[in-house]
């Protein structure tokens, strides 16, 4: 594939931009730019020329004419709440951001659905449709500030998944402007449709390569009544790792199957200034259990204690009240950000079949210490997705640089091995683009080229993100 | 999109088949391409050059080169008991019969995920996963003959998607054979991915027209341990209609809840010679609940019981035993079978949401009465999948080809107009794509058409399928 040639944004684009939109949708002070010029990734910063705020779908798609007459590559951006870089304006060009886009338009409990516009934040949402008896399972640590919009187009996942799914499993249908600036709409109100591809569920999880999402309809459940959470220490790595799939086989589908090891606790325990149970255990399984009957919870919980007890877990802790369960929440959510305090990281998004956890921890530990890295590890092992953050500490900034990329290819070429993937929630985006060679072969990658070519035949949307640079582009 | 000119299937081509992949797999007598040359859908009737059985991916890239080389139509085909014609060759050419791949490959107890290939009946598939206390949910009406590559073509829906979905919702990898001979793989026992675009969720309910499968990952669940299955009948065709969403608003998640009309009953009664209780009732509902608790399941039996009552139900009748239920469920799945020993009929497979059933039934009889054609109508009211059924019965050849497409159009535009579609789980294949633009725009057919072109630039894989008849083809 070629390289796209890209444009600068000039004066004039800029006043056509203002003409299309309102002149208070467009900004271009130094705040700005900076601003929408990183997201949650590491330490990147890419300055966009122009940072738009449309409020309508119909806003969008004169953006994207804009755009594509003058060849301007333009960035979607919910929230900035990403891991792998998909908000960076790698080259430069128009930032557009989907937060004047906000509103729940519809919570429809006769159908078990809603409809809302991709600038909703999700705890807004969740908190929106718990309050009229549903319930929107999906739940990323960053729920108190990221947007529907961005946990579409990464397919979010977070800890619920084991039980309920991931963000695309409630997307039913999307409406969305291409790059051309026409807009399309798939799906609906739908539990079926087969109404032709399904571009609903090709555009989620296509990191704001394929379409700008405007529209969004989202499946509910009815709010389970009653929930506990256990808290399960344990003495090795390997002991939880192997309690997971035990807990599966007995017939028992937790909402909450959390890994975390030491390291991840005392972390986030400096960072927050707090203390958490039986901290100096190995590693700890969170382990939810929800429905409508507070009886057939109980007995699960039960079980599951003896199925823990069985494999070496050192105690289980009941937390049986809002106050508990939130205080180890609030504990869980602000892993990411204690590791970010810490020391200077790079976090890969490794997913396992989840018996194959057990391996790819000790794998993981292997190849670090080879390197003389620090990892350290939690997730959802409910899930088999393992958050495994490599940590700089006070490594000499060279041998930081020379031993990170050849680790990370080790620990994804084993994921990989062990019938896994190199991302499970977090996207490929920016920064894990040139390792998909080691998950996907080069006629997977050229179908994803020509697909992408079929949305955006000009490539100005989010480019730089998901395909490896090719050998031209590091010319 | 230019028409593509296709090959003739030549006694050479024959013979580099042979070659390829075994003279015991390329079928060219008569009987062979009879069979070969209708599906489950009509009396339509398109003969194939050849068939082929090919006995693993490789030899089906084999015969894709072939079909490559010399521009030869490919039409893939599961089990033939399709209904909207996704498996008639009616370009001739080709078609490729996916029953040589045939196995289980793996039922992974501790990760609950299944590797299998795609020849594989799904009855058998569900008894072999149920004998392991394991569950797939998705359950056509033609499972005891139907193929599991089928029902992913398709997406495949039935009785059970209101509570647990459908095929694309059980799907978490695939490898597949793209038009020119290469294999690809996507995903694979994870349920978490966001590796590169979601290839698995675009081939499925493709219709064989991207990608021919030949392995296929499905996650299954813990079987529910109880089941407790309701016969409603109402005297009107409103009151069950609006009972549907009052039970899923009430909160409690049937897992199946299917509208039957007096016609559908009668008629199936006919055809198998045995009675249903309360024949003369203007509808059902069937209703299932299931659950690992028995007094929980009892419990909602008894608050759906209240609900169906209050909604003017003559009667609640329990099937309690798996004999009472076996025999309800027979009844339900010669629904089809019955209507077809009717009369010469069409069918149409209508999604809207599901409060809207009731505007769609009124609005379907009002449509057909106008035009003086019969309609007996069954499905799934859970999801709002309504199968209307246009009898011929006595009515005049020229009247019927002259009353027919028009009623069509507008049941059709009727389900867009309620927020439907028109395929919830049939697929729009042959018979329904002249259709497609009451449901989508140019621009969203253009996109699908880009889409096709990315995995199949020759148009040699399923063609005459899914997209409407462009006005050159007319011709």
């Amino acid at each position: 594939m070629a390289v796209a040639t890209f444009n600068r944004v000039t004066p004039k684009i800029v006043e056509r931009l203002c003409n299309a939109v309102g002149g208070d949708c467009v900004l271009v002070d130094d705040d700005s730019l900076t601003l929408h010029a990183s997201d949650e990734t590491e330490d990147l910063v890419f300055r966009p020329d122009v940072v738009v705020v449309p409020k309508t779908a119909e806003a969008i798609a004169d953006i994207m004419r804009i755009a594509t007459e003058y060849r301007i590559p333009v960035t979607p951006r919910g929230a900035g709440t990403g891991l792998s870089g998909g908000a960076l304006p790698v080259h430069g060009g128009i930032v557009l951001s989907t937060k004047g886009l906000n509103r729940i338009l519809e919570i429809d409990r006769e159908n078990l659905f809603a409809v809302v516009e991709p600038g909703v934040i999700t705890q807004v949402f969740q908190e929106a449709v718990e309050a009229v008896g549903l319930f929107y399972p999906v739940d990323p640590a960053s729920r108190g500030s990221c947007f529907l919009g961005g946990n579409l187009a990464e397919c979010a996942g977070g800890p619920r998944a084991v039980k309920y799914g991931v963000t695309k499993d409630f997307v039913t249908g999307i409406e969305a402007v291409l790059p051309d600036g026409s807009l399309v709409r798939h799906g609906g109100k739908l539990l079926k449709n087969v109404t032709g591809y399904n571009l609903t569920q090709l555009i989620v999880g296509s990191e704001g390569t394929l379409a700008i999402i405007t529209k969004i309809y989202l499946r509910l459940i009815p709010l389970p009544k009653h929930r506990i959470l256990l808290l399960v220490p344990f003495n090795s790595l390997e002991e939880p790792a192997r309690a997971v799939p035990a807990i599966m086989h007995a017939g028992v589908v937790p909402s909450v199957l959390e890994f975390m090891e030491r390291d991840a606790v005392e972390i986030t325990e400096r960072h927050l200034g707090k203390s958490f149970p039986h901290a100096d255990a190995v590693a700890h399984l969170m382990i939810e259990l929800d429905g409508n009957d507070e009886g057939v919870i109980q007995r699960e919980a039960e079980r599951v204690a003896e199925i823990v007890l069985e494999h070496g877990a050192a105690d289980v802790l009941v937390a049986d009240t809002d106050a508990k369960m939130g205080e180890l929440w609030a504990m869980r959510r602000a892993f990411g950000a204690a590791v970010k305090s810490e020391s200077i990281y790079k976090e890969e998004d490794t997913v396992v079949p989840r018996n194959q956890l057990v391996a790819l921890l000790i794998g993981v530990k292997e190849i670090a210490s080879r390197y003389g890295l620090r990892t350290v590890c939690y997730g959802h092992a409910g899930d088999g997705n393992l958050h495994v953050n490599i940590l700089k500490m006070d490594m000499p900034e060279e041998r930081w640089k020379t031993a990170l990329d050849p680790a990370i290819r080790e620990i994804f070429a084993l994921t990989v091995k062990l019938g896994g993937l190199i991302s499970g929630e977090h996207g490929i985006g920016y920064v894990q683009k040139n390792y998909m060679p080691i998950a996907s072969t080069e006629q997977e990658l050229s179908l994803m080229r020509a697909i992408k070519h079929a949305f955006d035949p000009l490539g100005i949307l989010n480019p730089g993100k998901l395909f490896p640079t090719t050998e031209d582009q590091k010319l």
